[in-house]
């Protein structure tokens, strides 16, 4: 069985090598050429031009970080046009539901099957083949995705129908934007009014107040070990990263009509701190917070 | 050993005839007559004199609902004026901090050892006696406090020194609030873009998502069974309550100038709702944020 | 001179009645056919189809309530494929700035001058001939326009270049929205805490609290004669409308990575309260702020 | 006609000069020797000793930056134990409403007459002799106090009885915070979606969006000449001022239990901002919600 990827950046790579390392014959396109260096030398077939990729390819993953792109690579001049109509399309981006559903739409009238199916892991995750991913798209799509998906991650989840992935996918990152700003705000006015950060943070764990920021992913400097708080930030899920997702959860919540009081404001505060820490973890929003 | 308990309303009452059914003999005051006629039936003494309800008590506890209430009972013509000095003191008020400090140091000039214990768990948990209570307090008055608390409740934190009790339920109930929100804005939005809210409760709880409110009290109808909003928000911990804690919240930025920008928003949105529905459950901030 | 007009509901059929008195002949298009009725009545050529309104055309005046219908109308099939090139485009919907652009692009390769008109003022300003028309296109193209558009209105701004009559009029409108809201927060305050809202109202017009909601428009009921608060909010600028134009803004916000955190929730905001009054005067606001 | 003044700071002392120089006899009280040796080179008698700067009084101006500052210079060792009763008392500290009404109702228990009068317009305005007086109480006192007050400033509004001084001007600068933040977003997000700040500014000013911020004091650097956004945020009327303002708008909301939605959100912007840069103008919010 063979392989099309596209898109082996920070994250595409990482899942590329795990479905090579599975056992998958794989070709790789992406527009630099260092990326496809790296990738041959980990056994793949590489090209630049996204006809060839596909030749002889039984499924195509693509992984890339704009809606936009995913529509150059799968519409006009693209996947669509070029590959084999029996191929079954993953992608795996994050992207708005409107446009994902448009790609799915055009491709199901080409005759292809296609499911969206983002990532939440990050490169640690896509490395280690522990990436969660949330999927839309038929049942008996999904299913016959599930062995390919499996060799890259540990959990699959199945949405609903198509965009559902990506729709579930915003509204998960949103909520954990939301409580992580929360669980900041809450230990920095416990500290603030003289309470010790790991004290607080044990009880609020075992209160109605848990939640997996607090739990997992503590942002306050010296309360949970091997997490980013405890490294200045460093690694983990960038703040321009999150910011993205909630201006995809914005965008999904005026394309519906839908309110969303706190999301907006967490968009507001993530935009704000993400023009100055673009690339540090998306825990340190605590430090906008305290004013820093 | 003989108890003196203060307040004995809706959450007070169940508290003392748990520390009756525990052997040890109760004196109930209040300012209402029925509801001390219910603490006789159930074998209490009872007393509208602070004076003659602390007679031979070895331990007082109190149960109001404000900071000014807590005030009266213990200074001026008080309990601090009329209590034997070794009297433990155990205030079980949620009130702001400054105010909890305010009488534990007073009465700790006046001799007296005292704790701050404010409760989570409602009614209901008072009646079953599995309460939570967060406790401010020196180490060693806590542990003579234990053996009391632990015939009224399942889980006894202690925050730290005096205060602390009051700080460390304050900001819990702030994250729960931001957590309840958040939880109602994106089931709400993934139920706008199509999603089912129990397919996306489900994915949520095992992601990042993750909180407290997901996992015990979906504010979805019809996605948990036995929570408020299953049966139109009934029950459960009213809206009036909540927007209570969050104005201790809020308060207790304000005196440490300290920024707490969900916090408030969660505050001026339960402020709002709470005119509304102040005896629903808090749970039902859900219709606010759909524009019901 | 004859103008070609197209949609002549609640704003555009005064606007045009106001330019068949200003002595154009007028070509009159719409879907709905007692809005034609209407205009044939007021001494209107009326069409049903696209081609055959811009019969003769030297200008084309569009009037509609979304970027989708102003696509509609000139692309594909629609005017500018119809149309002599020599027509001059106006088009004075409300839209977002991106569509806004798109359209005028293409007419520009079509060989068209076109300019965005948006306007302000109502459909009693529509009816008086008072609107404000903030506009965006070429210097030359403007002054062009400008006879025409002073028909309709008392006064034309010229904001840049294409789309740019867009972006003017969804900030304007977003910081009338946050001055009205923070109009309505400030009026209830002093109120809530024992002052005479006139008075206070009188104060701040004074003082640097001043601005447009306070002087022309205020929100609390028996403060200022002849506004749409002192007649139940009947009348005015709908809730749905101004809910409208914040979701333009934030589109605009979200497309150009601009933080609008007050504009943000101003729209939140607006958007719960125009779910329950979607038809009161935008004034009305004040009563989700109080709980009501 | 002789004054004891007591604060003379950054504001006080301009103030108090302005009164030397319409001819009072004045006493000048502070804790700071600097701030008394330059009274005493205006030509006042200066004082260590609240008892000693009441001597042969007829009138009492207090101006300090707190609401204990205030209730420990009128209450047990103060004021109202030393000074005669007849002696006219006018506090002009903005602090909150409930301490300022307390003070006054303890004054009046001890027989004397007396106003909150804060101020409006800066050390510029103190030093001018231009500020604006917002003040509560009694008609008949109010009179009385007009002329030493129009001495001081050039506007003297009567809000309403007691505490309504600090009410009103609390209110006034919620509002002034709310839309300094809304231009400086509108603003903004013009600019960033290609409109010059110049042009923008102009129409909204002539247009609903119009607001004291924008006619007087516009945000944007370069828009409008001797305004503080035009000298790097130098001067004018610092951040932490305003943060200040906004903590008694919050304060004032929670305890009379309104709902201040953005009046809080611009709370939490600027407690934000003022940590970073305290002492530049408050029109500098703009560089947090740029992401500076």
């Amino acid at each position: 069985m063979k392989i099309a990827f596209f898109g082996v950046g920070h994250m595409g790579a990482p899942m590329a090598k795990n479905l090579i390392k599975a056992g998958y014959e794989l070709n790789a396109y992406d527009i630099n050429p260092q990326a496809l260096e790296e990738m041959k030398k980990a056994g793949a077939n590489t090209f630049t031009s996204i006809k060839e990729n596909l030749q002889g390819a039984d499924v195509v993953v693509t992984m890339v970080v704009q809606g936009k792109i995913v529509e150059q690579l799968y519409l006009n001049d693209g996947i669509l046009k070029y590959a084999n109509p029996k191929t079954l399309l993953i992608d795996c981006s994050t992207i708005d539901p409107t446009t994902s559903r448009k790609v799915a739409k055009e491709a199901n009238a080409a005759g292809f099957e296609m499911i969206d199916a983002p990532v939440s892991g990050g490169t640690a995750g896509a490395a280690a083949g522990t990436l969660t991913f949330i999927v839309g798209g038929e049942d008996s799509v999904v299913e016959k995705a599930r062995p390919i998906l499996s060799k890259m991650g540990a959990n699959i989840f199945h949405a609903g129908s198509s965009g559902a992935g990506q729709v579930a996918k915003i509204c998960n990152n949103m909520l954990l934007a939301i409580h992580m700003i929360g669980t900041s705000e809450a230990i920095n006015l416990g500290v603030e009014n003289g309470l010790d950060p790991k004290v607080l943070s044990e009880i609020m764990k075992k209160s109605s107040g848990g939640n997996w920021s607090l739990e997992k992913y503590n942002p306050y400097p010296g309360v949970m070990d091997s997490v980013p708080s405890s490294r200045d930030y460093q690694g983990g899920f960038g703040n321009i990263l999150m910011s993205k997702d909630l201006s995809l959860a914005q965008d999904a919540a005026l394309s519906s009509k839908t309110s969303i009081p706190l999301g907006s404001l967490a968009h507001s505060l993530y935009a704000i701190h993400a023009k100055k820490f673009p690339h540090l973890d998306f825990s340190s929003i605590i430090q906008t917070i305290q004013g820093k």
